[in-house]
């Protein structure tokens, strides 16, 4: 076992509630690494974790174990979960947080219901400390996935809106804007280079009008928008040296236009 | 010795200041352990760190170093510390940080006299870098406590305001709010269970009126405000899926009332 | 080689990047420490990203390899660097985000052409994650920076105003301002007593007039703005128990003026 175990929540680092987590895990599995992923994400919005786990989990050597803690339904009925996806695993409330894997990978699941791998005094509003943290650190160590509870096969699953292609050409989404103002799209390379093949495109979102799709920021001059593939492998609009979500006046949510020049 | 170091301070993450801390621990005590409490206490709210640190501390395995560095008075005539309280260390200002220990343990402290502990070339404004975080660097490594200066006792103490019991309830008053808007109440699960017993209550806060408490989020419907006993141990008002602080127009230093229903 | 590996860059953590970054480390090279210096630098702000790691690198353990990831010009010709400064290695890119060290010291820098130190199938936009810290990983665990890329002179370098003496006084800047609103001038301590000796002094900042240069906070009531030698060498202008930049209305790139009274 690598021994990493990774933190994605929405918890902020003005509380103590992130440490506590560490603190749990230190005294059981005191020499695993942790690696905080984000503490940022907007709080309770599971669709922007799910985005940041998707687009990190992969990066990491094999056996990682990642704790992913937004749970807006805490001390609900959600089932807490423990996944295997490809050679990583998963800690984490059901509630849709690991959605963006299902549609490509095959996955096993675990509902979280053996308490011998809980804390003692389990909280109804800390499972991150609790049940969480706890269960993390027991599968870094190497405990099988298997032990911490019985399997489970329907998962919360969200999707984002699938692009659209028609005639015309592909309708797509702004599906996360990054801290540098870039609005990242569900337009990932495979459809694009399906829908547009060798055509010529006009690209349209908020109010701008773009007219390729070119390597990198430096295609343009400054100041200007710019259509690109982004790192994550999706369509991107940015702008060079600049935010393009504030020049363009364009939000999370937003629609995206390619239309072919036929 | 278990070699961590825990840091908690107000100094935020978008200076040099948090890395010379560790840069020079790095350099005394190699292989000690670094975990972030928060960076993010408001600047100089001393009781928003007293608050962070006690309910993070005894979650730490034995032997751990708390470095706590909430320190407006740096450069006049208050003194650094170091104590030990239960089974941990604490390094920092005798400003009042460590008071929310106080009513309720023993403690061990000592003035940080002996310079043989501290960085050489002290300055007059970082005593984070030049002081606290040599002497936390020496503690992990197994340094008697005793050897970093003179034993001491008079501590400055602030004290929350504590809950006023009458014949109708009980008066308290929301001491922090965390990061999704939750307020946390000076009112201890077991001060609550002793005003109230089995009688029913009328919760007031800020506009608005709550019948009972429950166990958790999901005891009232999605919007709704919802009194709890938190994971800290303290009575708490939330909203289900929202902010409370927002949503009630409530903020730090509100009161709260519980009427007993006779 | 002491396998500290630390990172300062404008990423923010509310997306994925600084993690995806230490996920490639882990990889190469799992047994190096991270140390984070800031994430927090405003987005795409070379020089304050160069005041942070000139304040930080030299406090570091000796062979500390220091990844700085302001990169504007990502997808541009600017060229991916290394560099030795005293005993500390430095990776990112060559837009003027080592600036602050050319002046004082010698460096060797290569130019980072090496393809064999990157991550396979390098992005045109996120050269942190598939060229900058493939390169620290290597350079943590024993790589002769000259194994890199080529050596390489000319280097962009970004100047900060130069303080103008005249027979008056002294003319300086505002160059930095930290997260307790203490204004850091490009003041430092030399420059200020060659100046002026013992003479006495008015220093006007904003539309304030400071009467001499103390030693640290205490020596001024609270709320009295106060004239210190700061932490990092520099002339700084703070406030006891204060927030001096927004007490006074003081920006970034003010000027403070330090007149002889003769």
């Amino acid at each position: 076992m690598s021994q990493i175990i990774t933190l994605t929540t929405d918890f902020g680092l003005q509380d103590h509630y992130v440490s506590a987590m560490k603190a749990i895990m230190l005294g059981l599995a005191p020499e695993a690494r942790h690696v905080d992923i984000s503490h940022d994400i907007p709080p309770q919005d599971i669709m922007a974790g799910a985005w940041v786990i998707r687009n990190a989990a992969f990066l990491f050597p094999a056996n990682t174990v990642h704790l992913v803690v937004v749970d807006p339904g805490v001390g609900t009925n959600r089932h807490p979960i423990a996944m295997k996806i490809e050679d990583q695993y998963f800690v984490g409330p059901d509630n849709g947080i690991f959605s963006l894997f299902y549609d490509e990978f095959e996955y096993q699941a675990v509902k979280l219901n053996n308490e011998k791998y809980w804390r003692q005094g389990v909280s109804k509003t800390f499972h991150g400390r609790d049940i969480f943290a706890p269960v993390a650190a027991h599968l870094s160590k190497g405990t099988d996935i298997s032990e911490l509870g019985d399997p489970m096969e329907d998962l919360v699953t969200y999707h984002w809106a699938v692009p659209i292609a028609d005639k015309d050409g592909l309708q797509g989404w702004v599906v996360h804007i990054d801290r540098f103002g870039n609005l990242i799209t569900n337009i990932s390379h495979d459809l694009l280079g399906e829908v547009i093949g060798q055509n010529k495109v006009k690209i349209y979102v908020g109010n701008t009008m773009i007219k390729k799709v070119v390597s990198t920021f430096g295609d343009v001059e400054e100041g200007e928008p710019v259509a690109f593939m982004g790192s994550s492998g999706m369509l991107e609009i940015g702008v060079n040296k600049g935010n393009a979500s504030r020049l363009l006046s364009v939000d999370k949510g937003a629609q995206i236009s390619i239309v072919l020049k036929k």
